[in-house]
């Protein structure tokens, strides 16, 4: 089987495990006679892929009773208008901490919904770590603070969470599941599937059951978290084929000893790639501050676009896809994800400290 | 190979072809070593895919060139929601014409969002028929005319359109593609893809380009026509494996003859089953009256609801799958959307047969 060095950044790489067991049974799901995406989603073999992926969801991010775990559409663009339109009032404030490109994205869709304010923002520094900022700065009248956990773009990640005195929404698309986390830290966690839990079409939604009491019934039916809470994510037809594959994914992450061990399969990768750009004697220039580095993607810069140019080529000549630094900031990344396997990982290492000698 | 038979309402039967082509490259698409949804969705192999799922559609359907093919998440049930808040103006009414349970939701949803009216309804005679109606009744501030092209849940179907003195959106998430229609009695079209052209996941939107200039910029970006419109259906991670599998099913119809093939044989489907029914002499009766019937949905009862269970046990013990009746209105359904192949109807028409004469 000849499976590509896939670096991409979103959609990325699955397991090839998980790969193999969908194409098994893409025509035959558990004897029904029918692939899993022709089942009826109201049917016993479909509940049982979607309860499934709920509740080993649930095991895996130990996540509290007092949560529940819904499955949308739509992505985390979607979330960045969902988020506010349910929990931010009038005579209320949304507070931003700005991390990158996503935060902004987040922002200006809350900014159409309510009043925001900016708790924090490290874009004078082009989003090269995570900003400092003060809880006690939030108003008196703040509903929420959003967080972007991981940014993709600038290869920065929060190092952890603070207790925050109001309810902390979490952007997780790019980190959810890499770690252990506390989600008892957050009122709520969203993440587009793409990046570590399965393919890109179904979102995940983690709230704080007490939460849900701020959305309105004027809200449109698809837009309110309460439709999905109410329904268990089946009040219309869901995406089954994208929760078949998250379900899957999860077994393959059950399977690798959960997220503690996954955590420490990810420390290894990201330390291959950091070391060969720290090694490098400034052939390689990273772009986050040491204790911002995102242990997801990792982004770097050589002395000049014609060496980067040249690095991207010869990377690609040597089977490596998605390289390229995304469009926005130029430069490399290197997403690696968990499915992202330490051997495809300790090939680029390698790749970068021959390139460097050169 | 052991199939089903697939009588779904939705997520329904796809052609075998396609789940074994899709089968066959879900490691290895296109020679890259990636499936198709570990591939960026801004890398040429899948923009070629996406731009080819839109180009196929638009032959098959014959779309004009003054009207966008948009690939959107969250089904029909979101756009219930989206149609008004794009296209209806303060001042205006958006008018509904009521023909079964999906069109009443997508009312209730217009309601959030402005003044409606309903033109007609066939409510009181249990939405057995679609209900006559005079176009000249429509006010002058009318904002659209909606209507359900096929209604599911109680197997009745448009025959024709209206040519509409204002801006005509059809819903037709359970009939397109099954004949050949004249987009251009259409302002927007939309359907959710679990019927007749893929996995749940996707939402097709057919809109005419100048209805996108009704959109403001104060929507949310993701709810927004234009946001689709304006990048390609790519502003955000669009749902890649579905829209796969929809360029799968599109190239599977052309196989077939296009639309106007299909449609033959979806009317041979639908004689042999409504000739069970009439020829049974009372033993089974059609929901709907002659001139609104379904080549979709068949729905029926039996003349207690003890016999409709045995005759539901009987079918599932012969293979049958999917023939229960709408939760919300008991009796019988077969659903025969395209890729149910002819055989497994005349099985079915058979059956029926067989039974009814024990």
């Amino acid at each position: 089987m000849n499976r590509a060095l896939n670096f991409n950044a979103g959609p990325a790489a699955l397991p090839a495990e998980v790969l193999i067991e969908a194409q098994k049974h893409l025509l035959n799901f558990n004897g029904t006679g029918m692939s899993v995406m022709e089942l009826s989603h109201r049917s016993k073999p479909y509940e049982e892929v979607h309860d499934g992926a709920i509740s080993k969801l649930r095991t895996l991010m130990n996540i509290p009773d007092d949560y529940e775990v819904l499955f949308l559409q739509g992505g985390a663009s979607t979330q960045f208008s969902m988020v506010p339109m349910n929990l931010l009032k009038e005579g209320q404030t949304a507070s931003y901490i700005l991390s990158g490109a996503w935060s902004e994205k987040a922002l200006k869709e809350a900014k159409k919904v309510g009043q925001t304010s900016i708790l924090a923002s490290s874009k004078e520094s082009n989003y090269n770590s995570i900003p400092e900022f003060t809880l006690s700065d939030l108003s008196s009248d703040t509903a929420y603070l959003h967080i972007t956990s991981n940014n993709t773009i600038f290869g920065t990640q929060w190092q952890s969470f603070p207790d925050s005195p109001v309810p902390l929404i979490g952007d997780m698309s790019s980190d959810i599941l890499s770690k252990p986390i506390q989600v008892d830290q957050f009122g709520l966690i969203y993440a587009g599937a793409q990046k570590n839990l399965g393919p890109s079409g179904v979102t995940v939604v983690i709230i704080k059951k007490s939460l849900l009491e701020r959305s309105t019934d004027a809200l449109p039916t698809m837009l309110n978290y309460k439709t999905y809470a109410d329904n268990n994510s089946l009040y219309n037809t869901p995406p089954t084929i994208a929760i078949y594959l998250l379900k899957l994914v999860l077994d393959w992450v059950e399977n690798q000893g959960g997220v503690t061990a996954i955590e420490k399969i990810n420390d290894q990768k990201a330390k291959l790639l950091y070391d060969a750009i720290d090694e490098s004697e400034g052939f390689y220039n990273g772009h986050a501050t040491l204790n911002s580095r995102s242990k997801m993607n990792v982004t770097f810069t050589l002395q000049s676009e014609e060496a980067t140019k040249v690095f991207l080529q010869q990377a690609k000549e040597e089977g490596f896809v998605g390289l390229n630094g995304h469009r926005s900031v130029g430069g490399c990344r290197a997403s690696i994800y968990n499915a992202v396997p330490l051997e495809n990982v300790e090939k680029l290492a390698e790749f970068m400290k021959k390139f460097s000698q050169k």
